[in-house]
């Protein structure tokens, strides 16, 4: 099965998440600069979930990339991705009309989580029609961030509920670790984790 | 004529249909949990449309994998495909925001039914360019899925006006039929069926 | 300069051109048959439009298959046809909801009348690219359809103000036009203009 | 890395920013020509905005023709600019229907400014991945264009609380600029600059 036409359909619909969710910045009725302030929080969390949908489809992207080829399982483990990420706009919407309130902000970690397992489970069913001695399972690597982000999104599920600026701040740093270029920091954070 | 670009055209108008029936999912007002109550229901139909969708992309890839070439009547039967699927967003959010009525519930079966039609037409038109004794034929083989499911609509159809949730549960069983890994239960029921 | 992305382009704005016109389909609020009454005009120009929609990609399908090289004039050719066509949902909506009146209706049809402009214009720079002389422009014979459409949406233009059904027909009917499989119909009416 | 879904994603993003903007174009209540009215400055916008992404289009089209190979920054800058493409619906509405009032005519020149300014990145990211010395760079030349427009739309922002109509005349002489084939416009005002 040629992997072709499951890039293209993600790339579909990754690429109609990424602008719907530009729909939720609604066009204001004043024409002055003061009709703009009730968008501002809409706008960062935009920001943000732009940040977040985009690494998602570098990293497909280079996923699908070191595959060869595809099965069922893929097919729906892509599918169940696809799924999570297409509640990103909602939950967007959501925390950016309430100014990154307690339980859309909590909810907010939900779908990233859900996201990012789905992710792995989709990984996992490459590397399975792979083998796990394939060149790609090494191309993938230990998968730190794979494994490190799950953690840090429950952890700012809980804290919303303490404070959702330190929340927010979490979503602000994993979004900052899969954004910066990768060796440096893997470096540096994996030298910390040594220790 | 080549297939390259039914198949893209299809992956964009599939892709738009499975992402849009998120906009229904309206951001609500209120910034605790009590405000996503409503959108339960919504939710449930939404999850329930997207494996619907993902099962016909699914089913589509395949066909068309398996398909050499197209010609004037199958670039029709599956732009007839697409607009009843077209249709899925807006029965859905009819259902979801209806708590699954009766009437919602029904017409969502009619626009099942019609799109199982249409895949049945865009099926035959295929078979029918590649002759009845290609390897295409035999690949699709008895098909019984897809002779069972407009049967089950059918009987959802009717059977809303008598319980709605039996025309759920009914929907649910036939998604679970395709969704679920093909072999075992083709057995499981094949072997039910020549009894 | 390569037409796969032109193509690609094309196809993604025709699929959601295509697909958004459904969100005019509004949820209704009842749950019972009587609140989709209101719905069936907008339905039926959804389905006038979804047609006339695929004729275009059909058409712009055959057009690029035939073609074998781009150039600025064309990506602006093209671009220009789209123009058109994506107003196509905006004056399906307003006929629809307005149970097709006449000046809805006649706007539709000047919609309809700039799109087969632009389509014409499409073709010649396509032509003149390839060549007067060359397998394309043979293939794209007298073009008979072309040329008669255009006069139609003219008259239904302005028999809108008469007779809005009237309008409506001609519509219908160069759709059936272009619908119906080529070879026989324009026998039949190739005769007729014989005489 | 190779470019191709590169491109495809962006013709998704792109597609989708040029027809989503039709939306704004809301469809009136009223059936005559007098409910059309207030529609006409939004027409208008959407008429300058589509020119626009079909400019970014046409020159993203010419660019990564040019290349040949893509890196992890090239993909980042890449979606950078698809980022700021995506508020141009949201400005586009906001100037429409607001009669191209003072503040969102500078918003909008400040979102054509950030654009330009991202597809600089772009090229910058590309030529520095293909060697100041391939025959990328010299393709591309020395792209008077690309850097009179950033200045042409800081002038507009500036003007827009002067008069809103110089602003707007600006943004259509820049349109002009780019949609004009090339090789006169440039010989006569690569002359005029020479002087």
């Amino acid at each position: 099965m040629h992997k072709s036409r499951l890039e293209a359909f993600s790339d579909g619909v990754i690429a109609i998440i990424i602008t719907i969710m530009v729909l939720e910045l609604k066009v204001p009725h004043g024409a002055d600069r003061a009709a703009l302030a009730p968008l501002v929080p809409v706008f960062l969390g935009y920001v943000l979930s732009f940040i977040y949908v985009g690494i998602y489809w570098n990293n497909h992207h280079h996923l699908f990339q070191a595959a060869q080829r595809v099965n069922g399982t893929i097919l729906w483990a892509n599918l169940h991705l696809l799924f999570w990420l297409s509640l990103i706009p909602f939950v967007t919407g959501w925390m950016g009309e309430n100014h990154f309130a307690a339980v859309p902000t909590a909810l907010y970690g939900v779908v990233l989580l859900m996201a990012a397992v789905a992710y792995y489970v989709l990984q996992c069913a490459i590397i399975s029609e792979h083998g796990r001695d394939s060149t790609l399972a090494a191309a993938l690597g230990t998968d730190w961030k794979g494994k490190l982000s799950p953690v840090l999104y429950l952890a700012a599920i809980g804290l919303a509920f303490v404070s959702e600026w330190l929340a927010d701040a979490i979503y602000v740093f994993v979004a900052a670790l899969w954004f910066i270029p990768d060796r440096r920091l893997a470096r540096a954070i994996g030298t910390r984790e040594e220790k």
